[in-house]
This record gives structure tokens, sequence and C-alpha cells, in this order.
């Protein structure tokens, strides 16, 4: 038996679980499934024999360390600055790990220490970053193997809604942390490159500044500037690209909306309201108007935001009934953010019977032979349910399929890594497309942004 | 003999020097003006018998020792985070200090040590703060007085250009730190108080939700609000105020355009731009607009800023020469707000026979027997020349002021404290009237927001 300790038993965690239950059997393994919350963890084993349910609060050093030394592979899906210490034991304990999170300078400086144990640190192997990452360095080493040159990249993806549930005027419902999609953008400019133009975009007009997009069978989207696109030359081998753009992914009509939250100052989060637990949802929204004797909170916010009546923007922010005085905020030493959050929730949170979305969207720009070209390729995955979502097909499909690879030694470069090497995105990319995951691509002349 | 040490002899400095030592024989007073660099600080004695220069490196824990060892009174006019050194010095020795800075947390720390050695260490003794404290705790004490009770109060103060030197179209020009003019409103948003409801406004939308005022004379002004105005119910004691509001002064049309860089993110300072060092103005304007294969960066602008070219905007921007490609940079790894400061420095510089401009407009709401009523409170100063500018005077006197009524023990009370008791503004704002800092008040009826 081989066994796999899953660390962080979440909502990313359903499809990530099933996956090495279907295979435990024939593959020989044995899943230990640990969670603060062991009636979570219980739930998650789906009561297959080859599972098991752990109470474990990571912040007790002796019941973690004892947990992962009987491991033989380690998966955590805790949240990104909760891993570093169970990376530490999984050296002391000579054990692989898998993660979904963004590698943390923390957890690059353990990259010798890895190498010197011969162990596999894999991460970054979710869906973003993941499934991007391997579905763009697929299509980058082509093109370097035919003897292209790469000149432009652009990636696009986005959390969305499945057409079947889109039933609001913001074609919008949380699918993943709210907060994030809140706080979305803020934190520093976004800086990109155009055409050999370095181009920076600052938080108050990266909702006006989106680029369109179109999904053959599933419409128009649109697409604001992800914050730093600029590393991913050096990550992806791109030194030499004019064009460098990673974006993410709504529908038509979504970022002008949600600039008026900006614009008023509802996103922010670094001051907290007074008198927020009793506020109503009509006194949240006057904190950000002006004040007037007589003029209404309606008139104020369209005189403020110039929109009509009859403006779409404005039966968006009705949609979402921000001006009852009757519902109240009811939370304590609240932020805007937080405040806004909650109110967004009543209208944006699936339903029972709602399903969601997964779209990327990459555009390649080489030149080959004197002559210039550029490959589309998208992807769209719909959800099953609201347990095996889309997104927690595309964050768990991937780290399960790289957890069983390391242990059958198909992954065996050691070190601190993230899924751009052949070895790994070979054999994942084509299991993916089993479960629904399928790229497709499509080779063009190159438009760069000449339309 | 008295002497006194005044550490720091930069701009804000000249008036300060020049009233001590035209009361340096009558008042037996020796001036010590120390600066890191020596020629300043010669400049600044005015080759007066009663005054001697000192080179000081405020870092040189002995040297500054044995400067304030020997003085009776110190006044610093280092910038604000450098008092701290000083002010420790001064409680060792056992020596009186004045600043014109805010009171920070480490100064406050210093306040039981600094009562039990009997000492005076006034604060926030300049003009904003400080004459903005005196003028207005004059008032709402006098209101108090009376028996009246206040209800509204909103400050305004501005450095200008005086009519005079205004020659831009931004009626504007660097009377002050250009840095901190290119940075102001940031680091969170503003927070107020309007007829009883808070108010919030965020970064993006500080410049279009100005105030108007008019000053007789001096035609129509503007003010954006500063960052926090809550703070002064407990420093002035208006806990029962239902509006409390304070704001910076700008001439009209001012904010609506500044309102264009920061759209655009050009404020920015917090990230460097690459190859800040050899781009022209042009290609930085060009870093923030959206990449077009024809368009030309003008065209951008004026698509993405929504103004014709007939508009004033546009003629705002083309005066600072934005869009010249000749123009080089010049700074090494500057970030947005440090080139914008260059560039704005080439047009806002006074100019050798510039005057600069202060203005302050208090007013206050209050109720008497039973009667609402207004005080319209307001002070303009116009400089002399480049180096007795308004600013360096209402600055510079209160300090000066403070220091002999300190020396001739007219202020007493010991303890780090900020100039809000009639022994300290009475006196003060007396003198400063013979200095043209006169405040003019008007009574008029309450209007509070019925306007």
């Amino acid at each position: 038996m081989r066994n796999i300790l899953i660390i962080g038993a979440g909502r990313s965690a359903s499809s990530l679980i099933r996956y090495l239950l279907d295979k435990s059997t024939a593959e020989d393994l044995k899943l230990v499934i640990a969670d603060i919350d062991l009636d979570i963890a219980q739930r998650k084993t789906l009561n297959h024999p080859n599972a098991s349910a752990l109470a474990l609060d990571i912040f007790d050093i002796k019941q973690r360390a004892a947990a992962i030394e009987k491991a033989n592979l380690v998966v955590s899906m805790l949240p990104a600055h909760l891993h570093i210490e169970v990376a530490k034991d999984c050296i002391r304990f000579k054990k692989h790990l898998v993660t979904a999170s963004y590698i943390s300078e923390q957890m690059q400086d353990l990259d010798t220490a890895v190498k010197a144990n011969n162990l596999v640190f894999m991460n970054e192997i979710g869906l973003d970053p993941g499934i991007d990452h391997m579905s763009a360095m697929k299509v980058i080493n082509e093109v370097k193997e035919k003897g292209g040159k790469m000149l432009a990249f652009e990636s696009f993806c986005g959390g969305l809604v499945a057409p079947e549930s889109d039933t609001n005027l913001w074609n919008y419902k949380f699918t993943w942390a709210p907060r994030n999609v809140v706080l979305a953008g803020q934190g520093g400019a976004a800086k990109f490159l155009q055409e050999g133009t370095l181009k920076y975009i600052p938080y108050c007009n990266l909702f006006r500044r989106t680029e369109f997009l179109e999904v053959d069978g599933y419409g128009k989207f649109e697409a604001y500037p992800n914050r730093d696109s600029l590393k991913y030359k050096s990550v992806y081998g791109l030194e030499d690209v004019v064009t460098l753009y990673r974006g993410t992914i709504r529908k038509v009509g979504f970022s002008k909306a949600w600039n008026m939250f900006v614009q008023l100052g509802m996103t922010d989060d670094t001051y907290t309201i007074e008198n927020s637990e009793t506020m109503s949802y009509r006194q949240f929204v006057n904190s950000f108007l002006p004040y007037h004797l007589s003029d209404s909170v309606e008139s104020k916010m369209r005189l403020l935001l110039k929109i009509d009546q009859d403006d779409i923007m404005w039966e968006k922010l009705v949609e979402l009934d921000l001006f009852n005085d009757d519902k109240i905020v009811a939370l304590k030493k609240a932020s805007p953010a937080q405040i806004l959050e909650k109110i967004l929730s009543d209208s944006w949170t699936l339903q029972t019977n709602d399903k969601d979305m997964i779209v990327i969207y990459h555009k390649f720009g080489y030149e080959l032979e004197g002559v210039k070209h550029q490959i589309d390729s998208k992807m769209v995955c719909i959800g099953e349910d609201q347990t095996y979502t889309a997104m927690a097909k595309t964050v768990g499909l991937p780290v399960a399929m790289a957890s069983l690879l390391i242990l059958n030694g198909k992954i065996t470069q050691p070190g601190v890594q993230l899924p751009i090497r052949k070895e790994v995105y070979e054999p994942i990319l084509k299991e993916l497309e089993q479960y629904g995951v399928n790229f497709k691509e499509d080779v063009m002349p190159y438009y760069g942004y000449k339309l």
C-alpha cells in the first residue's frame, strides 16, 4: 500500500479525492484525509474502504509530524501561507509534496534541501496556477521544437457561472472565494507588455481597460489585466516576446459595472466602517455619497455615477437590493469590502442546481520560416454539480494526477518546481481530456494588435 | 543671554530666524543656527552679531548632545521623523522644545518625562498644523464661553500661488514640497462627517468630490477632503458636532484636471518604471495608454480621458509639455509619482519674482439661545518674495513667537502639547496680525448644507 496524506478537505478537494479513490484499488493506494474539522474529512472519504479521516490541527507540531511520517506523499490543499511548516516536515521525513499554490519565497528557499533528499515538491499544479502553465508550455515548446520564435503570449482565465445557471444581470456568481473577487486587482498597478511597450494600469482604471474574447458556442467575454504579467517572461522562457499579457475573464459588461463599486470606494479593505453592525444596506451605500438635504440615495448615486435610471448599469445595482433600508449589514467592525461581499453573496451565491464554468483562452504569436502565425487555444469546462464543480475538477484533478505520477516514478526530477516540463504536462494534459478538460487549438495568421 | 538652538535652516526657517534676530537685542537672545550644510546655516545668520552658524549632523550623538546642552530652548525644523532623538536629548538636558510637526506616537510617549522635568514641548505650531489649530480654537472657545453649542466645523487650508504670479492654466505652482503635492490624498480613504452621516471617499474619487469656497477679493476656490477629519473631534472638543470636514484648497478647476493624473496612474509611488532614466516624457505618458497600431499618444489620451481637443482639460495637459519626445525623464528607477513631479516642476516652479499665497477658511456652525448661527473665518497671506514666502512666514512666525513666550515664562504648562489653549493662541494670533496674518470673522445665519 502507498499512503497519501491529503491535508485540507474543503471544496477544492472533492474531485481530487474521488479521482484517487477511483484508482486506489488498482494503484494500491491508501488515503488519509485530514482536516481541522473531522466531519468534513469524514464526508470526503465517501465511505471508501481505502480512505480514512483524520482530525488534524496543523499547528499541533507533534500530530502533524506523526501524520506526515506515515505517508508516502503529502498533498497540501491548505491556504497558501500554511504550506511551509508541512513542507519542512516533508523534508524531515523525506516525503514528496504536491500543492496547487504559487511557490512562495519560503518554499523556494527549501529547494536545495528538497534536491539533497531527492524529493519532488510540485507546486502550482491546480487550475490557475496549474492548467494554465501546462497548456501554455505545451504550445510554446511545440513552437520552439519546430524552430519557431515566440513573438507574443496572452493568457486569460476565469471562473464563471455556466450558461444554464446564468440568471442575473451581472452574468456572474461566486464560484470561488468571494473575498478574492471583491479584492481583485488591488495592491498595485497592473503591468504588462504590448508590442514592445511596457504598460501600467492603476486600480481605478483596471476595469475600464478590458479586452474582448470570443469563444465558439459560449459567446463574447471580456478580460481585465492581472497584476504582474511580466514575471512569466522568465518562467515560460519568453525573453524575446513583444507582447505578454495575462488577464481574468468575465462576461461582457461585468467590469464596467464592477467599476462602479471601485469608484464609490466599496471594495476598500484598509479600514472599517463605524457602526457596520447595525447599519442598513442603504446606509452603507449612503456612506459613499455626498450629503444632500433632500435628494434620495438613488438620485445621489445616479448623479455621482453619471448614469440614467434606464441604464443597464443602474438595473444591475437595483438587482443587488443595494438600496434596501431593512436589510442590516450585521457584521462587526467590517471593512467596505467585507460588507460588499456580504451584499453580493445575497445575490451571487450558487443555488442548489447551479453549475459553474471555467474558461481559459491562450493566444500564442510566433514566427516560423519568416512567416508570422498565431495559435489560439481555448478550454471550457462545466461543473457536474455543487460538489464536483468545474473549479474543483480543474484544481483537484491535476494535483491528483501529479501525485500518482510521482508515486509511480514517472515524475522524478527533484526540487521545488512548477509544471512546466514535458514529463509533467504531457501525461496530465492527456489524461485531463478524459475528464472534460479539452484545449482546442486553432492556427491562424498572426493578428497581434492589428485588429 | 538666552540661547536658542535652531536645528534645520531650510526654506521654512527664514521668517522664524529673522523674527528672532529682530528681537534678539531687546530680548537678550543668542541664536545658534544648525544645519547639516554649514553654508545654508551661515546664510541664515544674516551676519547678525547675535547669530552663529553650526554644522550639525544630528546622527552624531555627541555633537548633537553638546549643541543641545548649551541651549536654553531648542527649535527643531527637521523633517517630522527626525525630531525624536532631539526630543530625548532635550529631556536629558532639561530644555524646552518647539516643532511645527504633528505629534508622533513616539513624541506623545515622552509626555510623562517632559512633565516630570517641568518642560514645554510645543508641537504643531506652524501653519497647518498650527495657525489652523489656533484660529479654530479661538472661535470655538468664544462660542462655548458665550454658552453656545457647536454644531459644525469645516476647515480648509491651501498653499497657492499669489494672484499676481498666477500665470498658468492650472492656477498652481509648487510653493512647498512638490512630492507631498503629487502624493496628496494617497494612503487611505478620506473620512469626514456631514450632517450626522459618516462619509468615505476613495482616492480615485477624491478630486471629483470638491466643495466650493468664495473669498472676497480673491475669487472662487475649491477644496478636496483631507484624509482623516474625525480625529479633530477629540482634539478640538467637538464631540457633539454633526459636521466635521477638513480640506485642502485649490483654485477652481485644479482638482478636476489633477484627477486625470490619478485616473491614468501617474501619481503612483509604489513601483518603479523600467527604463525611466532614458524614456521621454511622451514615452512616460504612453506607458499609461492602451497600445494602438497607428493612433497617436494624443488621440489615445483624449479617448481614454473622454475629452475633446478644445477642452480646457486638454490645454492644461498640453501646457505641461507632456507629449514632448525630446525631453528625457533622466531619473534612475523612478516611480510614476517621481517622474510626474519632475515634469510638473518644469512648469510649476516659482520664478524669481513670483509670490506665494496661503488661504485658510473656517466655517463654524453653532446654536446659541435656540438660534443657529454661523461664523466664517478667513485669512489670506501673500509672500514678500522667494525667501520670506507666505509659507515661511505662516510656518515660522508662530514657532518663533511660541519659543519666545516659553523663554519669557508666558507659556508654562508642561508636557507634550499642541497650541489649543488660550495662553498660547491668544498672544500669538494677536502678534501675527502685525505680520499680515489676519483672520476676518463674519457672523451669519447657519447655512449648514442647505445651499
